[in-house]
C-alpha cells in the first residue's frame, strides 16, 4: 500500500453547506436520479497518465513534480506506481480506471519483453482490482511518445512501424480484455500530419482504415465486448489530426464501413480546439449513432493548446451531461477525467482535491441536466418550435417520392409567404440558467 | 452598354517587368501550361454579389460605395447592373460568372413574380453570353438574406420555408440549367445553428438531406449535366454551419448516399475559419473524390471572421493550383473570385485593379505548381519516402485476409525496431520557395 | 407612453424559486450588499444601440425587426423611439441609460442641423427623466457608421474629418454635460487600420494623442465632472483597432500625459478579443489606476467576431464583478449592457427578458463575490503565498538603493537555492465554485 | 573541431537559377544594397537553444534528436556542443550567434559553481571567436526551465527566486559584456500568471518594474553600450505574459521611466500570438521609438502554440524588412533565426539547409524591401494620401493652443462635409507583389 497520499481519508459526502475542501458537496454517489445512482450516471474513471507519469514539464520547462516512483523506468517502480494509483482510486471512491501500455510498465527492449513487461504488471492490477473493487474502463496503446512514431502509428511512412502498431494494439487489446475492460481506445496521436508535403494523403488514410478494419475484427475474434473507441481531436502534436473531430471520424467510419462498429470518445479540450463547444460533440455523435464516451476536462479558450485543465464550470458540465442524457446515458462508457493538475500544484493533495473538484462540478451538472429532462424545461420549447413538421403535409415533403418540382409546385400554388417566429434564445439561456 | 468603366480599356498581358497596374504580368491567357492553355487551366469567373450588391456596409457602418444601379430594386437597375457586370468581364477577359437569384433581381412579391423577374433578366444575360462569349461556371440561390431565413433554409423549423426553399431552387437551377451554366452550387448560409439549446440536431440534418437529395434528382429529371457543388463553411453567419468543412460534407453525403453525386466548392477564406489550410481542403477534396470547384480569395488569419479579400499570397496560390492539378485540374469546375474589395476602395477602377491582382497571383502560382510537377520536385521526394510500402510484405498488410494477430506475430517474430528517418520538411520548404 | 411593450409589467424580485421567467431571482435591488444596495453596487444601465436602433441584420442578411419607429428618420419617429426606451428602462427598473448621437436623432444635412436635433431629442429626454428618474451613465458620438469615417475619425487621412469629430465630439459633450451623465465615452471605432500599407501609424497616432488632449481640455473648460472613458477593443470594425486592450491604452495616455485625465471603460467581448479574461482587463485597469466602468456582455469564445451577448455565465461574473470590487467598486462607472439580442428573437418580450437575464446574473456573480470579499477566501490564500515579501530584508531588494549586483552578492553568499511551494490552482477554482 | 557536420562545406551563393539546396540563392553577403552589404543590413544570428539544446521533444513525445553532446550535463559536452555549433556558424557564414547561460553549460550545484562554469565556457568561446571572426549579438539567461522558476523569476512569490534572478542575470551581463555582446535581452518566460486567482498582479508587476530597473543601472556601472531588450509575447508557457506586445511593453517602460534605456526585440511568431502582424510589431516599435532587434521565424497561423518555424514566406519578410528599413535599419540589433527544425528533421544537413533556406527568405525580403523604399513605390501613395495635413490650417489644428471648440466652431462656420477617397489597399498589394 502506498504512503504517497500519507494520511488522506477516503473523501465522503458532506453536502452542499460543506467547506471541506476534501469532501464532495454534490457527488453522492448512491443518491437515485431517475432509476440510477449518480455513479451509476457519471461512471468516473481517473486516468494513469496525468496523475501518474506526466512530471510537470512543458516545452519551456522540464520536471516540477517530485513522485517517488520516478523515474519509472523499472518494473519496481511501475509497482509502486499502481500502489499510489489504486491509492489514489480508494481515496475518491472511482469505480473506474483508464491507461496506456506506455503508462504502467517501462518499455523493454523488444517487442516481446514489452508485452511481457505489461501482462506482468496486468497480473499485478487483477489483484489489485479483485482487492479493491475498481474496474477497467479503457485500455489504449501509447504510440505516439516514443520517436519510432514522430511519422505516425499506423499512417507511417514505413511499413515496419506499422507491424509495429499491430503488435502493441493486440497486446493492449488483449490485456483490455483480460482486466474486463469496458472499452478500448484509440487516439490518433500522430495519425496526422505536420506537413502536406511530405506527406501521401491518399495513402495514410488507406492505411488507418485498413488497420482500425483489422482492430475490429481481432475484437470479435478474441470475443471482447466491449466497444472500440475513437477520440477525436483536430491539431496537436500535428499540424492536422485525421481524426478532426466527430463528424470527421463518422466519415471515415462511413468510408470504411465501420460505422456499426465503432463509437467516439469525446473530449471537451478536443471539441474547443476544433472549434465546437462539448454539447455540439456531444449532440452530433449522439444524432449520428457513435456516441461513446468522454473525457472530461476543460480546455483554455484563449489558450491555443490543449491545457486539459480540471472541469470546472457548472454551465457547461450541465449542457454536457444533458446530451450524454439524451443519449440514453453511457452504456459501455463513462466520464473519464483525461485533466492535468497545472504544474505549479505540486502536492498529493492537489491531486486528490482537483479530482474533489471535478467530480462535484460533474455532478452538479448531472443533477441540473436531469432536472431540466425531468421538467421538460427544453424539450417542450423544442417540440413546440418544430411542431409543423408533424402535420402530415410536412411530413410528406420528407417522405419518399416527394420531388423538388412537386414541392415547388405546391408552394407556388399556395403562395407561401413564411413569418419568422422568435428563437427566444435568451429566454433558453435563462431557462437553464435557473437550473444551475 | 454601360458607362461605369468609363475609359477603362480591356486587360492585356504585358509580362513580369511591366509595371502597369491594369496589365498582366502573369496571366497570359492563351499562353500553353502542358496541354492546356492558361485560361484552360484556370477558367476564372468573377462573382456578381460582391462586386455589383454589396454596398460597402459592414457591422459598424453603413454604405461607402456609389453605384449608378443602387438600390437596384427595379428591373431597370437590374438591367442597368447587369450591363455594368458584363462590361467589367469584357475588361478583365474573364470566361466565366457566378450569380445567386437574390443578386441579378429584386425579390417580387411572390414566389411567382420573383420567378418570373428572374427568367426576365436571364432573358437579358442570354443575349449578352452570346455577344460577349461569357458563360456562366454556377448559379445558386440566395436563401439566407432575407428573414425569412433566419432560422434556416431547408432545415427550418417552419416547414413552409422547406416549402420556399424548394421553389426557390428549381427555379435557380431550371435558370442555371437554361444557361448552360457547368455547375449549381448550394451553399448553407443559415444551414446551421445559432444555439443547440433551440435547435433538434437530428431533425435539421434530415431535412437538409433529404432536401439534397431532391435536389439531384430533380437535376437527372431535367437533365442537367453540370455537377451539384456544396461549399463547406465552418461559421459565420451561424455559430454552426453545418457544412463544416470538406470531411464534413463527405460525411453528410455518405449518411446520405449522395458521395458519387454531389462535389465541393472549396474557399480558401472557410478553409482557414476551418481551421485548415486551403491546400488541406483540396487534398482531402481530391482523396474523397469529390473535388469540384474553388471559390478564390484570401482570409485574413487573425481576423476571426470571414474577410473574402483578394488572393495575393504568390505561395499559397501555388500550393492550391498544386492540388488542382493532382486533382487532374478542373472539369466543370474552375476559379471563381469569391472577393470582396475593402471598403475603402471606392472606386470603379478598384473593382478591376484588385481582379487584375487576384487573377495575376492565380496565373502565378498556377505556373509554379505545373513547373513542381513537371520537374517532379514535391512527387519524388514523396515517392521515394513511402517506398517501403511498395514492397510485396508491405502490401500484404493492407490487403484483404491480412490480420492484426498475424502481423503482430510477424513482427515479433522479426523483432522489427523501426528506425525514423528524417522528413526534411525544410528542405522541401526550399523546394517550394525555389518555385515562386 | 409607448405601447410598444403593450402589457408588460415592472419587473420585481421574486427570489430564486420563482419560475417566473420575467422577474428577477437574484437582483434584489435595495437588498444590501455590506455597505451599499445592489443597486448601488451594480449601477445598471441600458444602451440605446442595440435595443433600440440595430435592425437585426448581419453581414449576411438584412433587417429581421420590426419596430414601429423604424427606419427613425424622422424626429417623430426619434421620439416614438425615446417613448419606447424610457417605457423599457421602467419596466426593467433600471436606473441609468446611454447613447451616442446617432441613437437618437436622424443626422441632419449639416453640422449645424444635426446638432439642433440632438438637442432637441436631448430636450425630451431631460423630462423624460425628471418623470422617470433615470440617470445618464454616459453619453458618446457614434464616429464610425457614416462613410465620411470610413478610413477613421480623429486618425483620418482628411483633416477635415478631424474638424468634422471635434464639432461633434463637443456637441456630444455638451449635451452629455447637460443632461448630467456621469462620463463621457470614446470608443474609436475606426481608430485602427485595414492595411498597414495605406497607413501613416506615426501621424495617426499623433492625431488621436492631440484629440484626445484636447477633449479632456473642453471637459476641463465646461465643467464636466464625470470621467472621460476609453473603451479598448483589438480588432473589428479594422484589422488593428488602436485602443487594443487596457495595457495598450495605458501606454497611450502615458504617452500623452493623460493617464491621470482618463479612464477605461472595459468590455467583456472586447476582452476576449484581444486574448484576455474579463477579470484580467479590469485587474489590469485597477492596477494601472485607469479603472472605470464596464460594458457588461458575454462573447463566443468560438466565433471570432464581436458577438455582443447577454451575459450568462455565473462564474464569469462573479470574477469580473470580484475585481470590480476590489477596484473599490464603481464611482462614477457602472454596469452597462453592451449586449444585443440574436437576430432570432423577435420579440418585444425578449428585450426584456434578455435584460432580465442579465440582470440576474450580474447580481449572482456580485453576491459570490461580496461573499468571497467577506469571507477572505482568496485574499487569505493570496497574503500567505507572498507573505514572503513582507519581511525587511525583502522589501530592501525592491527599494530605492537595492543593485542588482548587491542582491547577487547576497545570493551567493547566502547560497539561496529556492524551493517551488503548490499554487494550489485547483483548491482556489474549488473554491470559487463553492460561492457560485 | 566538430565532425558532426562531416563533409558539409561552407555555403556559397551561387544566384538565383541555381537548384543546389545548399547554396545561396539570394543572400549575397558582399553585395551592397544602398549604402550598406547585405550582411550589414542582415546581421545573421544563430540560436544556441534551438539547434543544440533541443531535443525535438514535444508535449506528446520525447527526444527524437540524436545529437553526439547529449545530454550535455558535463563540462566536456559542453564543449563538444560548442565546437558544433561555431563549425556551423563557420558553414553558414553568419557573423553572429546568440545563447542563455542555461544553452552552454550544465547548472552547478551552487549558484556560484552555475557562474564559474558560464565563465568557463565564455573562455572556450572567446577563443572560437577570435578564431572565427563570428560576434554575439546578445546574451541571456534562462529563468523559465528550471522548477524554482515555475511561478515566475522577478515577479516570484519568493523573494529568494528574485535574488536569484538579479544573481543569475548580472553573471549573464557579466559574460555578455566580456564577449563584446551586442545586446542584452530579457524574455519573461514565466513572468506572468496562469491563473489571476493566484497571482497579486500589483505586486509582481512592481517587482518586474524595479528588477528591470537595477538592471539598466547596472548596464551602465560596468559600463555595457549595448542595448537592453525586452522581448514581447502574449502567451505561452503561462496563460497570460506580462510583455504581451510591443504596445504593452511600451506601457511598462514608461510606468517605469525607462523608455528611453530599454528597448524591444521583435519576434514574427510572438507577435502572431498577439494577433498582430509582425510588420505591425515593428512599425509599432518604430513609432515609439523602441525598435531594437528581430528574432526570426514563423509561426503556424492555425496552431495555437508557438510553432518556431523557419521563415518561408517572401512577402512576409519583404514587409518586415521594409519596416526594418524605415526605422534605420539595425544599428545593435539584427536577425537571429529563433527557430527549430520540425521534430522530424533529423539530419545534420536539415540544420543547415534550414538555415539556408531561412537566410535566403530575409536576402529576398530584404531586396524586396530596398527596392520598394527605392522607387518610392509605397511611400509616395502614402504620402499622397495624407497630403491634406501639410496645410497650415490642419497643422494649426494639432499644434498647441488649438482647441476643441474652436476646431469645431470653424467646422460649423464652413459646414465641412468631408468626401470619402478610395483608401486603395488592393493597389497597393498589387504593387508589393510586383516587388517579391
Amino acid at each position: 500500500m502506498s504512503q504517497y497520499f500519507a494520511d488522506l481519508q477516503p473523501i465522503t459526502f458532506e453536502g452542499r453547506d460543506s467547506t471541506n475542501p476534501l469532501a464532495f458537496r454534490h457527488y453522492d454517489a448512491t443518491a437515485m436520479l431517475g432509476d440510477r445512482t449518480m455513479a451509476e450516471h457519471l461512471r468516473f474513471a481517473v486516468c494513469y497518465w496525468h496523475n501518474f507519469v506526466w512530471d510537470g514539464s512543458d516545452p519551456f520547462g522540464g520536471q516540477t513534480f517530485d513522485r517517488p516512483w520516478f523515474p519509472a523506468d523499472t518494473m519496481d517502480q511501475a509497482r509502486q506506481k499502481a500502489d499510489a494509483a489504486f491509492e489514489m482510486f480508494r481515496i475518491l471512491g472511482v469505480p473506474y480506471f483508464c491507461f496506456h501500455d506506455h503508462d504502467v510498465r517501462p518499455e523493454g527492449d523488444t517487442l516481446a519483453e514489452s508485452h511481457e513487461r505489461l501482462n506482468e504488471i496486468a497480473d499485478y492490477f487483477e489483484q489489485k482490482m479483485e482487492d479493491g473493487g475498481q474496474k477497467l474502463l479503457w485500455g489504449t496503446a501509447n504510440m505516439f511518445s516514443n520517436r519510432r512514431y514522430m511519422s505516425g502509428a499506423a499512417t507511417n511512412p514505413d511499413p515496419d512501424v506499422f507491424a509495429y502498431c499491430a503488435s502493441t494494439v493486440k497486446a493492449c487489446m488483449d490485456v483490455t480484455h483480460r482486466l474486463h475492460g469496458e472499452n478500448y481506445v484509440l487516439w490518433g496521436g500522430r495519425e496526422g500530419y505536420e506537413s502536406l508535403l511530405n506527406t501521401d494523403l491518399d495513402r495514410e488514410l488507406e492505411q488507418m482504415g485498413r488497420f482500425l478494419s483489422m482492430v475490429v475484427e481481432y475484437k470479435h475474434k478474441i470475443g471482447f465486448k466491449g466497444a472500440i473507441l475513437i477520440e477525436p481531436k483536430p491539431q496537436e502534436p500535428t499540424k492536422h489530426q485525421y481524426d478532426y473531430d466527430v463528424a470527421t471520424v463518422y466519415g471515415f467510419l462511413k468510408r470504411f464501413g465501420l460505422e456499426d462498429e465503432v463509437k467516439v470518445n469525446v473530449e471537451q479540450g478536443h471539441a474547443i480546439l476544433a472549434g465546437h463547444s462539448f454539447e455540439h460533440e456531444l449532440a452530433m455523435a449522439r444524432t449520428l449513432g457513435i456516441f461513446g464516451s468522454i473525457d472530461m476536462n476543460r480546455n483554455d479558450y484563449q489558450s491555443g493548446w490543449d491545457t486539459d485543465q480540471f472541469p470546472n464550470s457548472p454551465g457547461e458540465a450541465a449542457l454536457a451531461y444533458y446530451e450524454v442524457l439524451r443519449a440514453g446515458g453511457f452504456t459501455t462508457g463513462g466520464t473519464n477525467f483525461d485533466a492535468k493538475l497545472r504544474r505549479q500544484s505540486l502536492d498529493a493533495e492537489d491531486l486528490i482535491a482537483a479530482h474533489v473538484g471535478g467530480m462535484d462540478i460533474c455532478a452538479r451538472g448531472l443533477i441540473s441536466a436531469h432536472a431540466m429532462i425531468e421538467d421538460d424545461a427544453l424539450e417542450g420549447p423544442r417540440r413546440v418550435r418544430y411542431a409543423g413538421w408533424e402535420g402530415e403535409a410536412a411530413q410528406a415533403m420528407l417522405a419518399k417520392g416527394a420531388t423538388l418540382d412537386g414541392i415547388a409546385a405546391d408552394a407556388e400554388a399556395r403562395d407561401v409567404n413564411p413569418q419568422p417566429v422568435s428563437g427566444a434564445q435568451e429566454k433558453l439561456e435563462n431557462i437553464v440558467n435557473r437550473y444551475l
